[in-house]
């Protein structure tokens, strides 16, 4: 394996495949990229093996030669290493030449590195087709999708399955739906009628993929059982998909209500920023007390004191209303429905209450409430 | 106590007291500022013990009502719920009133806080005058003295004395010195000719110091036995000494020489940080190898490889010279000299070499070479 290769270009292709690669591995092999020239240009791959992201770099660009002298093979290289030495490297282009199986030369006139490799038939078999279960979304779509919801999915959990986002196409609807079973984010865009299936990919991967996006119009979205496929430009993105089945069901969304706070979003979001101050140090309950003349955020704090705050714009219908939150909860929701004005609806002061932006339908947040203090 | 005061000149006042208190301490009294509201305005004060600031919020500034309604009294509040609520609330003013003892109440007129509080009794006392041994330096100067100095000394030792920046002042000269024993960083300032002493203040606190330092033109230092002080505007930060006598002396800076390269700074640094991409992982051992005609920056490291560059503009003078060292060291010490072309003397292989600013002789760097691979 040879090639005299742009620069620019080819830190491009590692900044994207480098997405998959996770900080440490057990394995020394998911801690490379693999490169492959072939007819078509290099092939760089990374793969941490929950996600894998498989991107060309191209012969030419238009007229511009972006790779010359090359000579087939491939090879698997330290991704730290190849990355951070292409970053600080000055010249226009750079030579890789395969010396024999475990040691790869990178020059670029000036400087010349020996880099220790492996044999690329130690990479693990990635299959990257589409399926037929195959449609198109703008990345936009895809991007608001992820973003909306992944939040509200736990990080780590004892129910692995709750770390997904649980994606549902039927009817020309794809559903996204992300909880930790304390609240739920669920938000909904329309795709071609006859895709149909339900996945359940996890969140951490999908925020990933669509920082990918950034760039692309475009984006191809592919459903397997085990995997789901992204394509965009040059680059594919294959993830694998949680088993069990999710948890969350239409049934605990709540459907009728008893009391509704209408008020400006960005007012609801500073007061209850500022009163959770109060308890940084604990879980941060904020109390909403309701009624038809005064809406008051509250908390209490043993440890540092207490504090209220009054908002000055609301519109409030029911009767009067104390309920307790996680405020951080409620400010992640009302910051996800994304409106300049949110409607918060209540059935009683235990039952999950549902927050939305009165101009936007595709997305709904669910929060259960806490015990009041 | 009470007062109603201007908010943003309040919040500048927490700030810069804010600089003292650390992010935990076992003592509850040292994550508060001790707020004293008297004649002359609004006494804010933050410690860590080894580090005390106190500051200023006068009565007015200039023509502008900066502090009404005052009642005198002092009190203290936990540092940060102060801090983070002064910078959530968007009032152009905030009223501070003691209840009782242990509470105290901010109010914007929209939202207001009950804050617990500390007895102003309990809070250490802090005796801040001026001391003979007391002159004023540009604010330009004392950042220079540290920030060319601090980075050589190590955050922690066995030899906690090792830890602080040796200031020594005779002569009309200031003589700043950091070293952790492998590398020495040593630079000199003109003062007042009949100023003389002798102290060793922690790096940290000298590099908290002249962080406080922007947008002030002159800094007054005044040293005691036990402390030394720092003043400027309306600010003054005591900063406690490190006792036991200061273990680097001048007979450790080499004085003559066999070999001399100079060359242009940044391409020195790029070649270094270029070739210590390979060792990363571990200790980061860089080889110069010298001759009149070539001069190579080269390492080796079992796990990834090995690399080699040469500089493309140099002078060197001497034999044929073969000298490896920690990478980091020579880079912090070329950086430090801030100079457009460095020279570096050597005495042999395995003595201590130095990095020097052609241009400017207040400063010098020493460097102990490490055994070649």
């Amino acid at each position: 394996m040879r090639l005299t290769i742009n620069k620019e270009e080819f830190l491009k292709g590692l900044v994207t495949a480098g997405h998959a690669i996770g900080a440490k591995s057990a394995n020394p092999v998911l801690m490379t990229f693999k490169l492959e020239m072939t007819s078509r240009g290099l092939e760089i791959t990374g793969s941490d093996n929950d996600i894998t992201v498989f991107t060309l770099v191209p012969l030419a660009i238009g007229e511009t030669e972006i790779i010359r002298n090359a000579a087939s093979g491939a090879i698997l290289l330290n991704a730290r290493v190849l990355s951070e030495l292409l970053k600080k490297i000055d010249s226009a282009e750079v030579t890789i030449e395969v010396v024999d199986g475990s040691v790869a030369k990178l020059s670029d006139g000036k400087s010349e590195f020996k880099l220790n490799c492996i044999d690329a038939a130690q990479y693990p078999d990635v299959v990257l087709e589409e399926s037929e279960n195959s449609f198109e979304l703008s990345a936009k779509t895809l991007t608001e999708l992820v973003d909306q919801t992944s939040f509200a999915a736990p990080i780590k959990s004892s129910r692995p399955v709750l770390t997904g986002i649980f994606l549902k196409a039927a009817g020309g609807r794809l559903t996204a739906t992300a909880s930790d079973s304390a609240r739920l984010s669920r938000k909904c865009v329309d795709i071609p009628a006859n895709i149909a299936f339900a996945t359940n990919v996890p969140a951490k991967t999908l925020t990933t993929v669509v920082r990918m996006l950034e760039g692309y119009d475009k984006v191809r979205m592919s459903c397997f059982p085990d995997k789901t496929i992204f394509a965009f430009g040059s680059t594919l993105v294959s993830c694998s998909v949680l088993s069990g089945e999710y948890p969350i069901n239409d049934h605990i969304i709540p459907t009728t209500f008893n009391y509704y706070l209408e008020t400006n979003a960005l007012e609801l979001l500073s007061a209850i920023e500022r009163i959770g101050v109060l308890n940084a140090d604990r879980a941060p309950v904020v109390k909403l007390t309701m009624t038809r003349d005064r809406v008051e955020v509250s908390t209490r704090s043993d440890a540092t004191g207490s504090g209220t705050e009054c908002l000055e714009n609301f519109q409030y219908t029911g009767e009067r209303l104390e309920i307790s939150f996680n405020s951080t909860f409620v400010a992640d929701a009302v910051k996800a429905v994304r409106g300049q004005d949110v409607i918060i609806s209540f059935l009683g002061e235990m039952k999950p209450f549902m927050v939305k932006n009165p101009k936007d339908d595709s997305i709904i947040e669910v929060v259960t409430p806490m015990r009041s203090r």
